[in-house]
Formats: C-alpha cells, sequence, structure tokens
C-alpha cells in the first residue's frame, strides 16, 4: 500500500483548491476504456482518448453543419460528456440490458462530479453536459453526431474492425444506430452510408 | 498478419477524405506514453489522454489570465499540441540529450501532419501548432502553462508520485521547470509554490 499524501485541493483549499478536486478526480476517465480500439487494433481506448479525439473531429468538421453552429460549445460539450463514466463506466451501446440503467446512473454521477467545481462553474459545466444529453440543440445534435461518427471511423479504420468484432454488431443494427447521426448532422449522411456500405461489402460486418 | 481493407478516407475521397485521413493518422497519438502516470498510478498516460485533461483544465482555469483571453483558441492549441508526436515520440523535458533534436523533430511532423487536412484547414490547424510554439501570445502562453501545470498536478496527485519518481526530477530541477508556468499566467504561481513546497517537505521530490 503506497503512502497517501494530501491532495492537491487539500493542499491548495480556496476556489481553486475545488477546481483541481474536480480535474483530479475526472482523472479516472483516463480509466474508463471503450469497445472502440485504437486503430492499430493492439488494444482498446480509454473514454479520456475518445474525448480528446472526437473534440478535435469537431474542430475538423464543424463546417459541414448548416447553419453554422457555434464550434466553440460543440467543442466544450464534447470534452465533458463521458466524464459520467467515471461513476457509471462506458455503457455498450448494443448492450440494451446495460442502457436500461444508463440514464440513472449517469445523473447520479453528473450530480456528483460537477458539484466538485464551484457552484458558478459547476452550473456552466452540468448544462453543457444537460444540453449533450437532450440533444435538441444544432450544438449538442452535432456532438452526438460526432460522437457517434468518431466510432464508425474508428471501426472502419481498425485493424481487426474494432468493435464490429464485439457482440451485437451486424449490418443493420450499425446501420440503424448511426442513422441518427445523419438526422443530427445531415452533412455526415453519405459518408456514413458509403462507409458502412463499404463494410458490408467486403464482410467487415456480421449479416443481418 | 491481418488482412487491410480500404481506409475511410479512400472509401470516401475528396476533402472530407482528406479530413479524415488526418483524423486517423492522429489517431496514434493514442499509443504515445508519457513519463506521468494516471492519478491511480496504475501506468503511464497516453500524450490522447494528457490532451483531453489539459484541454478540460483550460476550460476550469482560463479565469485566471488577465485580461481575459481567447479560450477557444487556447483549447484548440491544446487539443493540437502533441500531434506532431505521432511521429517524433514524447520527448521527456527532464532529457536534454532529446531536448536537443526535438525541435527539428517535431517541425518535420508538423509539416507531414497537418498537411494531410485540405490545404485552407491545415493553414488554420498548423497556426495553432505555431503560435503554441512560439509562446508569444497570451493565449499560447497560458495554453503551455496549462500544459506543464497538467504535469506538476498530476505528479502531485499520484500514487507513487508520478513522473517525480523518473530521473532528472529533483526539487530545484521541478522548480525551475515551472517557473515558466509562473511567468506564462501569474495567477497559478502561488499554485506551484504550494505544490512543489509540498512536495519538498514531504520528502516525494529528491532534494538537490
Amino acid at each position: 500500500m503506497a503512502e497517501t499524501f494530501p491532495s492537491p485541493a487539500e493542499v491548495v483549499g480556496g476556489r481553486i483548491g475545488a477546481q483541481l478536486r474536480f480535474l483530479v478526480e475526472v482523472d479516472q476517465l483516463k480509466a474508463v476504456t471503450r469497445a472502440n480500439t485504437l486503430v492499430d487494433g493492439s488494444r482498446k481506448e480509454t473514454s479520456a482518448e475518445h474525448s480528446w479525439h472526437v473534440a478535435l473531429m469537431a474542430l475538423v468538421l464543424c463546417e459541414l453543419a448548416e447553419p453554422p453552429l457555434d464550434a466553440t460549445k460543440v467543442v466544450a460539450m464534447l470534452l465533458v460528456h463521458d466524464i459520467v463514466e467515471v461513476d457509471a463506466g462506458d455503457t455498450d451501446p448494443f448492450d440494451d440490458e446495460a442502457r436500461a440503467t444508463k440514464q440513472e446512473k449517469e445523473e447520479a454521477a453528473a450530480d456528483r462530479i460537477f458539484a466538485l467545481l464551484p457552484a458558478d462553474q459547476a452550473a456552466i459545466f452540468r448544462a453543457w453536459w444537460d444540453e449533450f444529453e437532450a440533444a435538441e440543440t444544432p450544438e449538442a445534435q452535432a456532438a452526438r453526431a460526432f460522437d457517434r461518427f468518431d466510432g464508425l471511423v474508428g471501426n472502419h479504420a481498425a485493424a481487426g474492425n474494432g468493435a464490429w468484432a464485439e457482440p451485437g454488431r451486424t449490418v443493420s443494427s450499425v446501420r440503424r444506430r448511426n442513422e441518427a447521426v445523419a438526422d443530427w448532422l445531415p452533412g455526415l449522411a453519405p459518408v456514413v452510408a458509403a462507409l458502412i456500405d463499404d463494410a458490408e461489402a467486403r464482410g467487415r460486418l456480421r449479416p443481418g
């Protein structure tokens, strides 16, 4: 058992102490693994790695939105969208049983984790997360589209077919899950179709 | 040897194909490891994980800058700042020999990797990286301050003292490396001093 020392928040205190407590707490997102693999197929990616990649994707692809949207908010939402997994873990989107309890667990996690921040910032960060979850604004819809599209691109690019090798992935279930991407960000619709059609034609996705 | 398939960029082509080529290429940042560990001490973190955490740190701590700065640009710079490590690897900041060839390797990497994007976006993304490297604007200085401060907080929080257990880390070398943080973002100066003083007092950093 390693010796325990006062945390940065305990050493510093005050407003910045609260901010450091939040930042140290969410470091745990680096230990949450997802179904998707790295492109090289060597291992599953972490939710922290995915959060970086999808925020970068938003910087590159926000131009597809018509009319233009607030890209800053899209990036902010993507940087916080998975933080609740520190408590709730990553839920496999193709596991219906796990999905049934996902919302409740994630709401409880959001209540706890965002409240580590000073109250004014807790409200701002929680509002980004709530907006993402509600999927109603153009920014939230674009962010959610990128979140799924990042998985689709990653699996298509991955040696060993990434998460497509996991249970529940078939041509039709992957197509169904990505219908929302086309609804949320129509500029991605032809790309989504092309990647899934290609995977189907090459037998990279199970039939059915 | 796994079967090779056409990449997303080859399937899609055109402008979005170039964008996907860039996004798939930089996925390799998930395989670059740093000297710093996760807070739980279980393993070294990847540069992708660090890039996420430090971009999130900027959202939380940009308020420390006086006068206020363009937080959007700080976040964008931090999302791209380590991309060159895909070719150049992570350079240990406490390894003087490795640091001598760092700039040349990273410039060559930036030339190659940002050029994967469509030319107009390549110019924008490269300009963020150049601005970060030059450390002259308030946004670049804040971004660089967060980049180092993220390491300091992570090591202070880490079970097993994170990268402080690696060669070259002493009270004075860590203090020297973090002097720039206080210059770049004076609001962090007292926090940097408090964390290093605490680590020194508890013997968590080697003397000297």
